[in-house]
């Protein structure tokens, strides 16, 4: 049963962001899988009168790969409408002029090709995955704890992401483990930090009141939206649980079962479908 | 220069309790090395009137394998005066009937052979080193989240030990992993908690004003003992860093540079060489 109270603010929409793994697709072995009506919502959108971008922790590959492999699971979209933390975190780094020791996914180093990484002042972690063994965690921690200040800037703060075969660990939690270990509190790039959120809306030329985020995961989603004043709506796929509604401080404007429920309603209530 | 202030409870002592590792030797290949000076201070302290146990959060060996290792070294020590998480762990999961699924040391998994672990309803966690694989945390969060009520031990809370070849985090670094992961809050088994420097003094049939602690972690041995009302002196071994002397929530009652020098200060005082 669809719960349609949300949708009363669609007649005054003018852009949504949509999160990426877990909305449109379930990532998995080779490109995953489109989730059923994604594509279609997505065409949709752009049809409407609606601004669009998308916005992602993604940080297994770089921009370009990923855009590419939405693009062959049917995705109209572009790199320029896609906003990921790690060009972010570059863009950070060298405004500070920090040489960082990256804990990240062999894919996505090349986003950092033209960042100076000798002799590190400050750790970077992305979902790495695999990566994440004892050895490199140590590695990291012993460039931190060897600062003087330890700087650990952490491209996401995710829990956990749903694959085709299962939850697997994010980010997040191997930024909680280097915290502990350090006594450092890290820099969060990307959802849900605030800077994040307001750079997308700033390439939209929107005011936060008249966007929507629409993602599955309620805390670096709906949460990270609505702390700057946008709408967030939780879709009930990727890694949804139902145990999200009775969440402790965050509390979704709306929900739909998927992304194509929730664009319907958007796009019926604006009654221009 | 040794700061002696601390030395002026000695006389009114009636037992010690050692840290083991940075206290006795320094871990890595091998056996490790015996810290200079440490075995002819236990050698002293046995043949002093003062009680003597050693209390440690070893958790890669069953305690046979790591007193034999001890022994090896040159200590004077035998099983029964070592304290170590996993048998209390043993006795709580028995107690509470919990059947757990272990990310524990190979070597340690004999100290838990008569235990139930079909079917898990917990998850105990010791310093699993090269085993804190990304696979092997997916493996113990997913067990974790698919419980109604996720229960987590933590053999230990340390952040890190000092091997011969340097620092390595230690579990407690991965139970805020998962802590975080799961939201749940870890019951600690092991230094720091109270139930277990208790049971300690227990056996010594002692109570705590009369027993001093001797470690190199300013949290988990000084602090801890500290907690239950003992004295706590810190040893600048192991794992010893100066910034633990601006700690902002643990102060030691005493520091000395090594085991020898707190062991001959206490008995100096007690006028007992």
């Amino acid at each position: 049963m669809a719960d349609t109270g949300w949708t009363s603010c669609a007649t005054s929409l003018k852009g949504v962001i949509l999160d990426m793994c877990g909305v449109l697709y379930d990532s998995g072995e080779g490109d995953g899988v489109a989730i059923p009506g994604s594509v279609e919502a997505v065409r949709r959108l752009k049809a409407s009168d609606l601004k669009l971008r998308f916005c992602t922790n993604e940080t297994q590959a770089v921009r370009e790969k990923f855009v590419a492999k939405l693009q062959r699971l049917g995705f109209d979209i572009c790199i320029s409408e896609v906003f990921s933390p790690a060009p972010a975190a570059v863009a950070v780094l060298r405004e500070r002029g920090l040489r960082p020791h990256l804990l990240v996914y062999d894919a996505l180093m090349p986003e950092f090709d033209g960042v100076d990484k000798s002799n590190p002042n400050c750790v970077v972690i992305g979902d790495a995955a695999e990566k994440f063994s004892y050895a490199n965690m140590n590695e990291a921690f012993r460039v931190l704890i060897g600062l003087e200040k330890p700087t650990l800037f952490s491209l996401g703060k995710g829990k956990y992401y749903k694959e085709t075969d299962g939850l697997k660990l994010d980010v997040g939690v191997y930024m909680k483990a280097l915290e502990y270990a350090c006594d450092v509190e890290a820099e969060v790039i990307g959802k849900p930090s605030a800077t994040f959120f307001l750079s997308v809306l700033n390439d939209m030329a929107l005011q936060p009141h008249e966007v929507m985020m629409i993602g599955d995961d309620l805390v670096n989603d709906v949460g990270g939206a609505q702390q700057v004043g946008m709408k967030g709506v939780q879709v009930r796929t990727g890694k949804y649980r139902p145990s999200d509604q009775q969440h402790p401080t965050v509390t979704a404007d709306g929900t739909a079962d998927h992304l194509a429920q929730a664009v319907d309603m958007i796009l019926s209530r604006r009654g221009k479908p």
